[in-house]
Order: structure tokens, then sequence, then C-alpha cells
């Protein structure tokens, strides 16, 4: 049995019928049988259309009531007035559904049907995923409803990241990344227009949820803000929850209208929630990638004094402005690090913060002055591996480890270049330690470790050199 | 003979000496040698060292005067103090000098001794490049005075792109990214702490240059600020100029202070001169590669009216938010365009901007709907394929490039995801139009290409949604 309460029968289902089910290859209701079959799922898979009897050798019935059986969950990808009047007939051995469709609030001329379906959901007592939405994938309990081909569209494999969108087409892409990132998943869910399930339904479901250990939320808009910010903070409280907000200004507030029929709010309305929730919330679609790397990797941390190590002073200076967007302290270093570290590093390295071990950086520079930063205080260290160092060997990769571990602080490592350093990236990630390609994305990365998903905290607060 | 003047005999010079030169294979000078040799250089080469008569098979010189004839460039690798005494003795047959060396005014006790050779630049008339630097990387005359193996940085293309920067560490990664992003590079110049020769020179040669078609400007601190602004005007008039200010903040001037000895002087001195010389500024590292992507493909824009196509309503509300974030302007679709769009494009596409085809996307709607947005005003579309949507081929790739090469407007390509969709990424970079993996990358493009490099610009105005 699964440790998933209220909703939770839509992740791990004893059985599911395809409403609609055909046997065409390509078609969307098949891509979705396949994709059920592949990821191993366990229980029951009923067929249902009147006009076949047997689907992939598989018995098809002609309606819902002829399976005869109790279903957990049915799957619509039919067109929306046809959901209604399957819904509206007999469906009493249903207890949830998933309806993919479009054609609902998002469009003018289903605003009406979108009403319907919420009336006959609460007058039967169906629970609703959807619809205009993709459903469930669940890499724990093996689901997969997401139509969309497994060729263009990688799975990612287990882990402790669950996604909520509002979004099809972000759970679709964040999926891929994930996948080919090497992110392990545990569930996602799309639940588009939310007739009835909602993100306070699932954050609920999630907070208790021992395969998640990271949540990640997109959001266009919320309607229940009190729901919302209740089952956030049950969840935040428990592990980081991070979010996205779209539609922000004008023109996205807009686009977010004709996507999921959203009336978005005024954006500082949701900042205020994030706050008040402990939800991290990040700038856009690179500080969410830059989170769930991060993430996966390390948990949050305590404090937020920042160690910024460099052999190139350029990116260590990047670096250090970048934290100051973010309000990371880029405490200096004190005057016995000072003293420790210049007796022991390169002669014209910098010993201070950003601590520059110039291009004469050897291994045991990155030991060395890392040992020291984590010895003294510094709760997380940003370390830059630029490969143009000549006396750098692959054996800096295990050095800098060693202080990790033995420190148990994050290191976050920053290595941008060329064809050479994308090739080494490997033998961090293979000691668990993530890689970053620019020092934008390592700050965004160490400014979510500490709680601190977006620049816009501190412009806000008028500080730093923004203004 | 080159077309530059001023500085331009560094570029292309007939004659280089190597100062210190050493037969040892890794040694600095002898990376420099064969960096040389590698590119093609085609003048002569002095190797200049009382200890050895022939270095790798070419007469070596005991000093400077022995050499006997004119020497455009001499290289230095030497300790600093070194580099001094050698050039207070006879050096009247150089003309030009590159200190690759550090110690001087970076370090304490270095500061005296730039000084002091910033006064025998003077008095004798030598042009220096340095000290605390790389030199020059020309790929059109072929010149690479870079203190870095090839093995483990590469060197780019030729191309329109020449990078100014006072970072040397910069200059290698900025160089490696564009080597194996396939983007061209004609000139690069790191020139350190810059005793003599400054952006400002730099700048003015490049205004003329016929090879440069675009400018990269790495900027920690400008002494001379009137001397910058006329250059980089002169330059800005006839091509883009872009530069990134680092050590912005306290911790960032702190830092480039004990990297170049730079005094930074307060950013917003730095921005009101960027806006008076027409250059734009962009924000980070992310920028700047954004920035050189899309100049590589496209010319700057003269209107700011962006049309945004989707096949994935998150990413296009996204889009709209970064868009507006810089300034943009995500102009409505006028009511003709809808009427035109609704019949012709699938049916539960938002007719709008973003246009969002939706998953139901085919290779035509996006000929539909760019040639439709082109023909009425925008002046550039960010075009976002999501390779999710079942019934898109690889023919769209083509669709889309007829109306780019018809109205000759740039079009910028966003293709988030995985594996995948990064191996279509050739598809449209064969046909020159650049591909961004992420809605904000492609929107930093696409503000760069109307002249709007920063969102700093739209924050300090008190617009957008920021607030």
């Amino acid at each position: 049995m699964n440790t998933l309460k209220g909703i939770g029968f839509f992740f791990d289902p004893e059985s599911i019928a395809i409403i609609g089910a055909s046997p065409t290859s390509g078609k969307a209701s098949h891509v979705i049988l396949e994709n059920l079959k592949r990821i191993g799922y366990k229980g029951s898979i009923y067929p249902v259309n009147p006009k076949y009897e047997h689907i992939d050798g598989m018995k098809c019935y002609a309606s819902i009531a002829d399976i005869g059986e109790q279903v957990d969950v049915a799957i619509f990808v039919l067109p929306a007035s046809k959901v209604l009047d399957i819904l509206k007939g007999p469906v009493e051995n249903i207890r949830g559904v998933i309806i993919i469709s479009s054609g609902f609030r998002e469009v003018e001329k289903g605003k009406l049907l979108e009403e319907e379906l919420k009336m006959i959901a609460e007058e039967k007592g169906i629970r609703i995923i959807g619809p205009n939405c993709l459903g469930i994938y669940d890499a724990i309990y093996g689901v997969d409803t997401f139509l969309v081909p497994t060729e263009h569209v990688k799975r990612p494999k287990k882990g402790g990241l669950s996604i909520l969108t509002q979004s099809g087409s972000f759970a679709v892409l964040i999926m891929d990344e994930m996948a080919t990132e090497g992110i392990g998943v545990a569930r996602i869910v799309s639940y588009g227009n939310k007739v009835d399930v909602d993100e306070a339904d699932c954050l609920d479901l999630l907070a208790d949820d021992e395969d998640t250990r990271y949540v990640l939320l997109y959001i266009e808009s919320v309607e229940n803000g009190r729901e919302f910010v209740d089952a956030a903070s049950r969840c935040a409280a428990k592990k980081p929850v991070i979010a996205i907000k779209v539609g922000r200004g004008e023109a996205g507030m807009h686009a977010a209208r004709s996507h999921t029929g959203a009336m978005g709010g005024k954006y500082e309305i949701y900042r205020a929630a994030f706050r008040k929730a402990g939800i991290i919330e990040v700038d856009g679609y690179e500080g969410l990638k830059d989170a769930c790397r991060v993430l996966d990797a390390y948990d949050i941390v305590d404090g937020n004094k920042v160690l910024i190590i460099t052999d190139g002073g350029g990116i260590g200076v990047s670096m250090a402005d970048a934290c100051e967007d973010f309000g990371l302290d880029v405490k200096r270093l004190s005057s016995s690090s000072k003293n420790n570290l210049s007796t022991r590093l390169p002669a014209f390295s910098a010993m201070d913060n950003p601590i520059d071990l110039t291009a004469s950086a050897k291994d045991d520079d990155y030991f060395t002055a890392l040992e020291e930063g984590f010895m003294n205080g510094y709760d997380l260290a940003i370390v830059t591996v630029l490969w143009g160092a000549p006396a750098l060997t692959a054996g800096v990769v295990g050095r800098i480890y060693e202080v990790q571990t033995r420190y148990n602080k994050p290191v976050i490592i920053c290595s941008p270049g060329g064809e050479f350093t994308r090739n080494m990236y490997r033998l961090f990630e293979e000691k668990g330690m993530p890689v970053f390609s620019t020092p934008e994305a390592a700050v965004r990365a160490a400014a979510v470790l500490t709680g601190r998903g977006t620049v816009r905290d501190n412009i806000l607060k008028g500080a730093g050199p923004w203004i």
C-alpha cells in the first residue's frame, strides 16, 4: 500500500479505464495505453469504446458501466462535449477522472461546459484532474498518462523531485530536461484548468509523501488563496518547495488567461503568499532548472555565508556581483584565515572572498582554501574550476570532494568553458557535486540553498548594486 | 597591409620576440611559441634568452639589442622586476610590448613597479599591452599570445566578433565557449592592468576595423572616462558594442580591486557612460553568451515589437513576462490578424501575442503565424518549438526559415527540452537561425537585438511587474 492519502489513489490506482480507447498506433488514447504498459503499470487496464471488442489483445468495453468493477481512474481524451455526455450517464463505479481534453474554460465556448463539469463532479462525488492537462507521471508506482510519445520526450528515472503544474507543456519540458540531466523524479501532476484537484490538494498529499524530497510548483493562478497557503505551509515545513509564478506582468497575465483561462491577480499577492508559506520563489525557467539540480544533491542550509573560490579573477568578481543581487553574504575572510592561507597558496593569489587562486592554481590549493573557509564559518561554497590553469589535474575533483564530505557542507561547482571543460563535468557529478556552466547559474543554485530564489526580494528592498 | 591604424601593429606584427624563451615543453614561453606556430603566424619570431643558442631549431638571441632588427612586438613572461630591468636597458628596436607577467599593481609590492613601468614606456615611446594579461588572439592575421594550451582551451574560427577584456580568465573562457559553440572571432585583446593600451585605444581601432562586425567589452574599471566615451561612441555608431560591467556592488568591487588593482567607482557612472556612448549593457556572463550567439546571426533591428509564437502555452507566458522585464513591446495582435488566423490555425490556438499553436501545432501553422506577424509590423519574432507536439516534423525548420528570409527579420528560436530536442538544434543552426534552450536566454537575445541588454534599465524606471 502507498503512503499517500486523499487523492493518493490517482498515483497508485488499482485499475485504469481509457475512455475512447483506440487500436490505432499514434492516436492519443493509444499513446497513453502504450505509455502505461512501458512504465510497467501493475493494475488492471480497461479500454472502453463501443466500436471495438478487443484492443491490443485486451478486452474492450462498450461503456464504463459495462466494466462491472470499481475503476480507480478513468482517462478521457475525447472532445469536451463528449466527456460531459459520458459523465452525465452511469459512472457510479468511477472514483477519479483525468480529463486530458481541451476545449473547456480556456476557450469561450467551453466556459459553460466547465461549469457543468464542476457540478457533475460535485453531485456524483467523483474527483477530477484537469481538464486541459496531461495528468499523472509517477516514477515510483509506475503510472504515465502523459500524452507525449517517448521518442520525443524522455521519462526521468526515480528520484526525490515532485512537480506540480498548471501547464502541460511545462510538465513535458521539465520532465524531458530532468531525464536528460539525470535528475530523478517521484511524481508529476499536470492539473490544467483545475476544475477540482488543485495545487492545495497536491501539496497536502506531498507534505506526507516519503518519496518526495522536494517540490517544484509552476503557477499561473491560484483560486483558493487560503487553502493554498495552508497546504503550502504544511509542505514547506517538511521539505523545500520551489515555485515559479508566470504571468507576472500585463502581457504575461493576458497570455496566461488564454492559456488556462486563469484570472491571475496581482503578482505582489503571490509573492506575499509565497513568503508566508515558506516557499522559495525562483525567477524563471533557468532558476527552476538550477534549483532542481542543486536540490537533487544537497539540502537547504541554515546560514547564508558563501565562500567563493576561483582560479579566474573575472569570474570571481561576476560571482560576487550575482551573490549580492540575491542577498547572499559574501563575508570577507578573517585576518587569521588570510594569514593561514598566505603562506600556503600561490604567490599572487587574492586572499579574500572571492579567494582567487589565479591560473597558478594546483589541485591542493583548492583543498587548502576550501577547508580554511569551512573551518571558519562559511555555510556553503561556490568553487570555480577553469581548466585553463596549466597545473590543474583531474585530481582536483577528489580534493574538493574530500573537504565537501568532511565538513558536510554544500559545494557548488561552477565550470564555464568549451569542449574539454564540459567533458570534465562527469567527474564532479560522479561525486554527487552539481556543476553549473555559468556564474549566474551557480549563484542561483546557491541562493536556493539558502532559501533565496529570486533577485526580486533584494531589488524591492532597494538593496545591492541595483539602485 | 592591414586596415588597422594606431596600435594596429600589435595585431599584424612583422616580427615577434619572445623574451625569456625556453626550449622546455610546457613552460610558459614555450607554450606561446607553439601557439604562434600552430596558428600560422607569418612574421619573424625571435627567441631571446642568453642561456640558449637555439630553441626549436630557431636562432636564440642573448638580448633584445642583439636581434639587430626592428621588433614589432616583444612578449614578456618573466617575473615583474626582471621585466623592468630589461626595459630599462637598450630596447630602442622595440615598437610594442606585451607583458603577460603578474606581480604589478594587483599586488601590494607591485604598485611601485607598475608606476616605474609606466614612466619607462612614456620616456622610450614604447606601447605596452598589460601587464597581468594574455595579450592578443587574432584569428584574421594569425597571432596567438595566449598562455593556455590548446588541449584545454579551443581556439575559435574566424568571424565577426572582437573581444576586449581586462580579465585574462574571461578572455580564455569566452574564447573557449565561442570555439565550442561555433561562433567566429576576429580579434581578442586581454589588456589586464592597462598601464598603456586601454579599452579606448582598442575601441578606436575596432571602429574602423572591417573584420569586426560587433564588439564585446568586459569592464572592471575605466580610468579615462572621457576618452572611453568618445572612442566607444565612435565605435558604437558603426557596429554593436556589448558591455558587461563586473564589480557592481561592494563585494564585487572589492574583488575587482584585488584582481586587476582597479578602483571601480560607482556603478551608476558606468551605466550613464554606456548609455551616452550607445553601448548595449548585458547583465552577466549568460547575457554575453546570448548576445554573441544572436549577433553572430542577425543585425540590430530598428523597432522593439516582438511577436511570440509557441506550441506550449506555459513557455509563451514565461516569455511574455521576460520580454516585459526587458521593456520589449509584446504588442497585441490586431483584430484583423486575429480574424485571418482564426480560420487557419488549430481549433484551440490562442490567437494573440503570444500566439499559442498548442500541442496540435503542425509545420505549416508556424509559417502562417509568423508571416501574419511579419506582414503586420512586428520587428522580430521569438519562436518556441517544443517537439512534444506530435504532428511536428523536421520540415518546420524550413517553413520558419522561408518567412525569416522572405521578410528579412530576425527569428530567434527557443527550444528547451532534452535529448531529442537538443539533437534538432543543428537543423536550425544550419539555416543560420540561433537556438536558445531557455525562454530567458531567447528573450535576452531579443532584447540585445533591440538595443536593450539589461533588465536594470526597466527596473530603475520602476516599470513592469518588478514593482
